[in-house]
């Protein structure tokens, strides 16, 4: 059994609160385990500059944590007066993955901005983003077709996101927790559709590496894990979730 | 009646919520109307280079809004690389205030950080971060003191902070929400002690001014106000609000 | 007697010497005791981009200090590459008061930028940078009517700042210079008009309280100050306060 | 055939120049295709702070393109005053991957600052610079060696890295440049272990997703272009490489 | 004879390659001695927009030294997030000094990016940037005529620049490599004309002073140099040199 | 007659109004003309860290301009949050001047800081302020004779500096006032000590070329004019002014 009483291929508890803020168009608190993060999205309804015109939307996302979303408080990025390189990283990824499964040309010219805030962090952090963000970005786009800005939901798939690892005494591991994260050999992000097709596949030995066969266990053990967050996601969403099937179907014929 | 039912010497429903983040020292999420901000305080076992060796402790502050807090997304300041004027104003204030009621020499030679991040804003987080913040900064004290780390409470009184203005309908009004905040002639950040002494008063007539009387029923509707506060957070403290208030009236005999 | 020999309620030598400056619209030279701060008023044609088509005119503020202007040398600003706390507040606070006393509207679509370069400092600084901004601002109006750019003077009533606080061996004190100042229990800035009606106060004990009856006198003080740097403007401006008391009396029947 | 000629799992030719730079401890420039870089390794007798004392050494990676590598000017991120979130992701990426196969304790404690430079770019810039900065470290550790300051070499294993993608018309490619690059539907980036153990895998649909079975498509092409890339690694190290090689089937054992 | 074996008024050698970049409308390599910069000239279809409008073109240089160009590896100035001074003076000088010998209206409105970046520097790099951008942006000139975007070479003369100093053992020498600029009580670098006339003359003495004969002599040394250098960049530039010379002297009569 | 009525050989108007500021150790205001530049010099007991223990002092300035200085309000270095490339190049000049004429190794471990602020700007600001910073840097030697910290006065011989250029009506001209500056072809500036020896000469044609002879002339009407400026602050400095001479001919026997 791992630090915390789970099986090697158990999730967190993990819970979607949705509407969770008063402004934003849509918006959750996705709660995975202690890791919490605040997920929502705001329209804009202009694109950037390059890409006026051309009738296509876009999708960018930021991302930050409290600084006492951690055992030891950060110096905040908005005090150093820069991003770190592991900010842009995680903001350049969820922007990325939510993208592709977004048909950029049926959302017309309007900016959807992610924010991604991170009230507590054990572990997880940037796959609960993908997962949160998700929905939030769903209730958006049902927000613009209730004011009749939108004709029909622009998302092509479900999409979430997890962790796996290997790990010296469990092998292969599901949903890491911040003890797990450090000390695994090797650490692997994985965001899938609800079709079970990759969007985003992120291994890393840090002072380590990895065989073909870890590899394998490593992505059936996160397929395992993303079916149940999407199975969560659909509950959260309800009615949108069949008209998202519903579509995610055709296109995948 | 105000725009959201109130009198105009009522405040909004106030709710501290303690040890709301699992790793900081003190933690509260506090709750005046829509508002809400998580305010945590955490130790650091050393102070600012210029204070090194003089066996006296520091108080700091930082302030931040989530960027869908308001109705607007706001450009998140470390994506701008630089604190606003508002910012660095609003920090400067909530790490004054609460200096005035802690015993900086009790505390020995430590910092305390004290971060406010206002999830939802509706007018007055400024005010809010310091009622909120007095009571994670004096959680995190009884927790040094449970760690045997301080042998006393370096507390010597409460410490609350409210809003009040006038308004061209209602006169002088208590606890301004943020469309009052915008209409106001007048606005008033008063930050008081259990003993109804003042810390700062901040009075400001955005393209307007405002006479002797109207100064006088303003900073009587403020005491009002944070009389109730103050209240509130006894309760939250229980008895380590009894240790406060029998060493704050020793000190203000 | 204080330090430097005043009565607890006497002002330091004042003076304010018009168009200092070869180039600014508006400019003076004003001498508080041993803290002398260039202000200039300047005139753009246009409005910050929020503003334009409005119709309203704005008025804002800059405010440095030389880094020998002090006993220690201060690292420059521009070297640091960002603006501190400290200055950002009394930059917000010069272009605020200036604000209440101007009617936008009559100055239309035109930025007056006010530069308040502190040349020597010895405490007063930011009420100095007031008292005399609001001298070179005139002047820059009055220039404006010379070319006929303007018809009237936009200026509804006077406006002055100076500092008051509580010393422990004398009490409620006027004007403090900088010694006084490091020492003030309780320090307070005032700004007022020429009709005796607040514009701001920002009281603010350090370590420190106040009570009610400590403000009074604080209050009575300042405005006593107050009366006699008008005094010192109306003698400057000559026939352009005559200009003033007149509309001023008018705005205030 | 593809854009310039090659078959779907052809590298395009791939040079690698050692002691290209006079000053530098390790330096090779790599040429693949058109892609150009100059990668020096240089070495510090110190590491970072939060590593002094524990015996280990550190490898750290910067990376950076002229303005003129590329089809357009780039503006310079000296001249822009930060670095992107590309430039960043890159960096990162570098150091992880060359730490993958290097003994730090064996290197004990000094930095290795690795610069990749490039001077010009066709696609694959960061693949070409780990293949190349392997090299470039090695060198400069044989020159630790030469001055008796490494008794062994510190590698465990060869490492060198290449992409793969999926085109339209092509299916699976191996190595692409960059009018490929910018049209495929997934674009991944391997970097794999003499042992053809993998190290890093960073595969992504920017718009688009990818299945199981093309995962594993692109997987064994990425391995047979990344043992060519290993082949001219050694053929450049000459007796250098023996070394690893012994070195590194012992540690695989 | 000098450390490297030279005369006192002997140049290195140097080579100028043209074409050295793929993707820039003109480009060298120039290597003196051990310095070695590459020089390229970008084609941008508008002027800055305090220039727009005015009929005439503009250009403007851009230089920064890879990190380990130098025997100590420089800390990049895109980590660093500024330019040094020294790095905005040698951009300056080097814009300055194309700027003198082009027909700024002949060019039209459009403005020439040239872009120094020193890949290996042993002194001198400033101003082998000067006579390889020269080159390069002649090249470039060529381009847009073969472009049919301009109908002759706005060029009014050759240009090239070279240091000379004041040695305490040799007395004037010429083209200063780095051990020798290290210990030079007198460096000058001189930037001339093909007709033998001054564009820009910096003489510094760094804890040091020199005389008006030095001075002359410095000035000898230099312009024997600049002939030579000149002498090469003919060569290089065949019958663009041509075009030149005829146009130089017509307007030199 | 030039624009202002001069000769074309004569200096504006030159004062030099030592002990200007009431805390810097040394300090003028110099003016030329309608330039009015504030010299404070400053001394700070260590040098930078790279000179550490080596006995020797140091000497840097800092140049900046207040935002009306000029015609046209200039926006503040330090809101952009960065020097110009020209502020950076006359800090550089400055300091590098001051230390041509001071034996630093008498000078000892300590960092004279020259701050160098433009009050008002009519032409020449870099030159005004070599000419009034050596006798700030002066004064401040004095004091720390005075208080018996230094034995000697660490200066080897006067310094001043000034600017000459041609004019397509004037030809050589001395002392350029803005209007002049604007519109010359060559522009030159000259620093030289006591004895008429060059400390730096910068001289450059924008968009312009000049000969040898032009260049004989332009040296020769700036040595007349530093021969007044520096007879000038012989005046200033009186007795210190002979300790300099007397000291400066041992040097230059």
């Amino acid at each position: 059994m791992r630090v915390d009483g789970r099986e090697s291929k158990q999730l967190r508890p993990v819970h979607i609160e949705p509407h969770f803020m008063k402004h934003a168009e849509g918006s959750v608190l996705i709660t995975v385990g202690d890791t919490k993060v605040i997920c929502t999205a705001s329209i804009d309804d202009k694109v950037p500059p390059f890409m006026r015109g051309g009738g296509k939307g876009w999708i960018t996302a930021e991302y930050s944590m409290l600084p006492r979303a951690t055992e030891q408080r950060n110096v905040r990025e908005s005090s150093k007066g820069k991003l770190s390189g592991r900010t842009m990283e995680i903001q350049r990824l969820i922007g990325r993955a939510l993208r592709s499964v977004v048909d950029l040309e049926k959302l017309g010219e309007k900016t959807i901005w992610i924010d991604c805030d991170v009230i507590q962090a054990d572990g997880g952090t940037r796959t609960a983003s993908i997962t949160g963000a998700f929905v939030a970005m769903v209730l958006a786009f049902a927000k613009l077709m209730a004011d009749n800005k939108l004709s029909e939901l622009p998302v092509t798939d479900f999409l979430a996101a997890t962790s796996v690892g290997v790990d010296e005494e469990h092998g292969v591991i599901l949903d890491l927790n911040y003890v797990e994260d450090s000390k695994a050999k090797v650490d692997m992000n994985v965001v899938m559709t609800g079709a079970g097709r990759f969007v985003e596949i992120q291994g890393t030995g840090e002072e380590a590496t990895f065989s073909r066969e870890e590899l394998q266990k490593l992505l059936d053990t996160a397929e395992l894990g993303i079916r149940q967050l999407i199975g969560i996601q659909k509950e959260v969403l309800g009615p949108l979730a069949e008209a998202i099937q519903n579509r995610g179907e055709r296109v995948n014929e």
